[in-house]
C-alpha cells in the first residue's frame, strides 16, 4: 500500500483518516510526537525515538495509551507494509477528545494515539544546503517535542521562499537550533554544539553524531556557540531524523564553510554506515 | 438543539463532527481562533472578535475562505439556534488538509474553517477569585491569537489542582497576562494595565474596560506594571470573553486587593450595563 494511519483503533489510508473535532490536538496543541526515517523499510534508531516520544509525553503529564511493544511492534509492520522502502514513520498522542476546556484532568477521553507511514527519502548530504537566521521567538520548552509547531512552520516557509532549504535561530547572538533540525559547526578539528538545556531538542542524530565522533577521537564540545562563531566556522552542518549530517554553505546568502572537507565526509560516512547497518543493506556509497 | 458545529461546509453536533487526520491543525496548530461569550443568544462584541480574527489569521498569512458577512451571519444563527441563551461561541482557521510537511505553499487545500457554539456562561462578577503566579514561557507572538495553547492548558492545569482559577504570568519581574485572560491593577484610583506588545493578547474586554474607565473619568495607564505593584494594589482583576471584570483577592495563597470595592464595582457595573444592552435585555443586578 502507499501509505498507512491508525489513530484510535481504527486504520486507513493517511488521507482518509477522520478524527473528532473535539480531540483537543485541534484546540490546543495539547499533545506530542515523534518521526522517523526508514531505509530499507527499517525505521532508523526506533528506540531511541520511541523512548524520547514517551518521555515527552510524560513531560506534558500524557499516558500514552499503548505499551512500548505493541506500539513499536506497530510501527515495524507499517514501515514493512507500505511500498517505498524509504519512508517517514510518524506517531503521536493527544491528551484525548471532550469539549473544549483548558484543564484537562476528567473532562475528556483517554489519550489518542495516532501513528502513520509515508512515503518520504532521507535528505541527501553529497548535497550543498543554504539557510537563512532567524531570531528565535519560540517558546521555552524547546526540548519537548510537543505539536505547537506554528512558529517552525512559519521560519521553514520563510526558508523556502528565499529558495533556501533551512532556518537557523539563535536567541540574540547565541545560536539555538533550526526550525525542524540542530545545527553544529566545526572548527580546528573539534564538533561545537549547543548543551541540551530548554532551548534545543536533544535530536537523536545529534546524540549519534556526537556518539561516533567520540569514538573516531574527534574532540566535541557541547556549549553555546555564536552567530559569528558559525559564520566563520569550518564547516556548518544540521542533523534531524531525515538529515543524517547536511553540509550548510551558505547562509543569508554569504558562502559560509566549506573548509574542512576531509572532516566532513568523514562524519557523514559514519553516520551513513551505521544507517545502512542498522537498515541491513550492503553498503553502497551515499548520495 | 443542545450545540452545532460548523467545519469546511459540514454541519452537525460538535460531538459528532469528523475532521480529516491531515488538517494541519493536528500536527503543526498552524492556525488561529476566536470566542465570545452569548447573553440572550447575542454574542457580545461580535464585531470586535471577527475583526480580530481575521487579523489574527492575515498575521500567519491565512486567508479565512469566507466572507466577514457570511460568517457573521453564521455565528449570528447558531447562537440562536442553541437552546442555551448563555453560551460560547468559538471559531477558528486553519491553514488546511494535506500531507504533513512544514512549508506550506502549494502543498494542500484552501484554509479549514471551524465554527461551534456550545452552553457556557460568564463568570461571576460577585464572586472573588484566587490565583497562582507562574513565569511565563510562552513564545513571543502572543499578540496572535493562535492554537500553540499548550503552555495555557498547563498553566491553567496548574490553577485548577490548586484550587484556583487562573495562573498570572510573568517575564521575571514583569507581569503578562494569564493563562487565558488579561490581568490588570486598581492603585489609588488608577487602572493600570500591561500595553498591547508581543507579549499578551490585545483583549477586546480588556479594551471595552479601558474605553468605559476612560469614559468615566478613572485615569488609565497602559504600562508594564511587577508582580510587586499588582501583590501591593488596591484591586486585581482579570478580563477575558468569559470575565466581564472578574475580582482577585487571593495570590499564591495570600490576601491582596479588595482595598477599594467602591471602584471595582463601579467598573463592573459598566461592564454588565453594556452587555446586557447590547443583548437587548431589561436592566437586572449582575451575579
Amino acid at each position: 500500500m502507499k501509505n498507512i494511519a491508525y489513530y484510535n483503533g481504527r486504520i486507513a489510508a493517511i488521507e482518509d483518516m477522520m478524527i473528532p473535532m473535539n480531540d483537543r490536538a485541534c484546540y490546543f496543541a495539547d499533545g506530542v510526537y515523534d518521526a522517523m526515517f526508514t531505509v530499507n523499510h527499517v525505521p532508523l534508531s526506533l528506540d531511541d525515538h520511541l523512548a524520547r516520544f514517551y518521555r515527552s509525553a510524560r513531560r506534558i503529564d500524557i499516558e500514552i495509551p499503548m505499551p512500548y511493544d505493541e506500539l513499536r511492534a506497530m510501527v515495524v509492520d507499517f514501515c514493512k507494509r507500505v511500498d517505498s522502502p524509504d519512508a517517514m514513520a510518524y506517531v503521536q498522542v493527544s491528551r484525548g477528545v471532550g469539549m473544549r476546556n483548558h484543564p484537562y484532568k476528567g473532562a475528556q477521553s483517554g489519550p489518542s494515539l495516532w501513528v502513520w507511514v509515508k512515503p518520504d527519502g532521507l535528505d541527501p548530504m553529497m548535497r550543498e544546503y543554504a539557510c537563512i537566521t532567524a531570531e528565535d521567538t519560540r517558546y521555552l520548552m524547546c526540548d519537548v517535542k510537543t505539536i505547537n509547531l506554528l512558529p517552525s512552520v512559519m521560519y521553514a516557509q520563510r526558508a523556502e521562499e528565499a529558495g533556501c532549504d533551512e532556518t537557523i535561530l539563535h536567541r540574540g547572538e547565541r545560536v539555538t537550533e533550526c526550525a525542524h533540525s540542530n545545527v553544529h559547526i566545526l572548527k580546528d578539528g573539534t564538533f561545537i554544539t549547543a548543551p541540551c538545556d530548554n532551548l534545543i531538542l536533544p535530536g537523536i542524530t545529534r546524540a549519534h553524531r556526537i556518539a561516533q565522533c567520540k569514538e573516531m577521537g574527534i574532540p566535541v564540545e557541547e556549549r553555546p556557540f555564536t552567530v559569528s562563531e558559525m559564520m566563520d566556522a569550518d564547516e556548518i552542518f544540521f542533523t534531524s531524523a531525515s538529515a543524517l549530517c547536511c553540509r550548510v554553505t551558505m547562509i543569508d546568502g554569504k558562502r559560509v564553510g566549506g573548509r574542512d572537507t576531509a572532516l566532513i565526509r568523514k562524519i557523514q560516512q559514519a553516520a551513513w554506515d551505521e544507517a545502512i547497518a542498522e537498515a541491513g543493506i550492503a553498503p553502497v556509497p551515499f548520495k
